[in-house]
């Protein structure tokens, strides 16, 4: 067993740290972000923080740092009040991957992928074409996070588009039916095949509250 | 294709609508935190929103709605400044699953389940036995979420224990080597496989920024 104090996390190669740290969450959401600036250039960039906030209102928050490459996300949000999330599958995990690199904010990762720019019901910022899982979503609000300066920025889905053959009665979407991606770590990828749905759960009898 | 409009949502059955939304993000990280109270109860309790903010300092983050069920594990980390992270992995999934229910505070999770808590180093707050990825946590900050009442919490990893047989000479955790679970949506269990690292991404040399 490895057994890792806070010092000795602060003082291990950075690298190691990284990777070390990114991994120890547990497995992260495998999405696409697709903006578009004033000026017409669209981006799409990889992120692994997509977190449910809520269902209703229906809203989704994520984590970026305002001094690395995903600044140009951040910026086209901020501008436009638009953007789209889109699952990473396992046809495009490669090029999904890549759009971490670091262009100029004049290039378009479309243009230097094989991902594909869609747009739909006229909203402004592009889709990753052929995502099985498509959000078209609006800015809400952010919280700049003191501790790391980091900001979490929270948006609400104005449009979702899923294939009804990933869509349960009940409104459950099997993500593993859409070959729908996982991030371990920084570069870890993997996708799941759904094992079991578990029932809702209630205290066993002998333990419940009474009158619960 | 099914397509979901903002207004869609709004007026969906809840029970869709929290199937749905749960499930939209991709998938979720499935750990469980463990607690005390002052009183020596001990309180654990499934958590799909814990996220990765940052590796220096070493900080994680997850999101809870202080009126239901997970408010023992809010007080607790509150009036005791510590909370455990604990991997779901195949072995527990039933049980894992189960802390969901709805207890008093003054019953334990640990007691109701097959779960067994696990003190080491002097910690406080009680880890899960057997767990193959194990983190004492302390209280860092919060920010009240005003858009829908949540709370986003913030802590440090104080220590960090993982198998070596996990880890990556690189620092990577390997969790599909664990047999650590993801969550698809609220109530659907993976365990999966991982498939590829990738590499970490430059600029393609006919598009990169010179002097970068």
């Amino acid at each position: 067993m490895a057994e890792f104090s806070s010092n000795d996390i602060d003082q291990m190669h950075h690298l190691y740290r990284i990777n070390l740290i990114n991994s120890c969450s547990g497995y992260k959401s495998a999405n696409l972000i697709g903006t578009k600036d004033n000026f017409g250039t669209s981006n799409v960039a990889v992120f692994s923080s997509i977190t449910h906030l809520g269902s209703n209102p229906a809203l989704l928050g994520f984590f970026l740092r305002p001094t690395t490459v995903v600044r140009n996300t951040y910026d086209n949000i901020r501008s436009t009040g638009t953007y789209t999330i889109n699952h990473i599958y396992e046809d495009i995990l490669e090029e999904a991957h890549h759009t971490s690199a670091k262009y100029d904010s004049q290039i378009s990762e479309f243009d230097v992928t094989s991902l594909e720019e869609e747009y739909k019901d006229d909203f402004f910022a592009p889709f990753v074409k052929g995502s099985p899982i498509q959000m078209a979503m609006s800015y809400v609000e952010e919280y700049p996070i003191k501790v790391n300066n980091t900001i979490l920025l929270i948006g609400k889905i104005e449009k979702l588009y899923v294939p009804d053959g990933l869509l349960d009665k009940d409104g459950f979407i099997n993500l593993s039916k859409g070959k729908v991606a996982t991030i371990n770590g920084l570069d870890g990828y993997a996708v799941p095949e759904l094992k079991k749905r578990l029932e809702y759960q209630r205290p066993k009898p002998e333990f419940a509250i009474p009158n619960d």
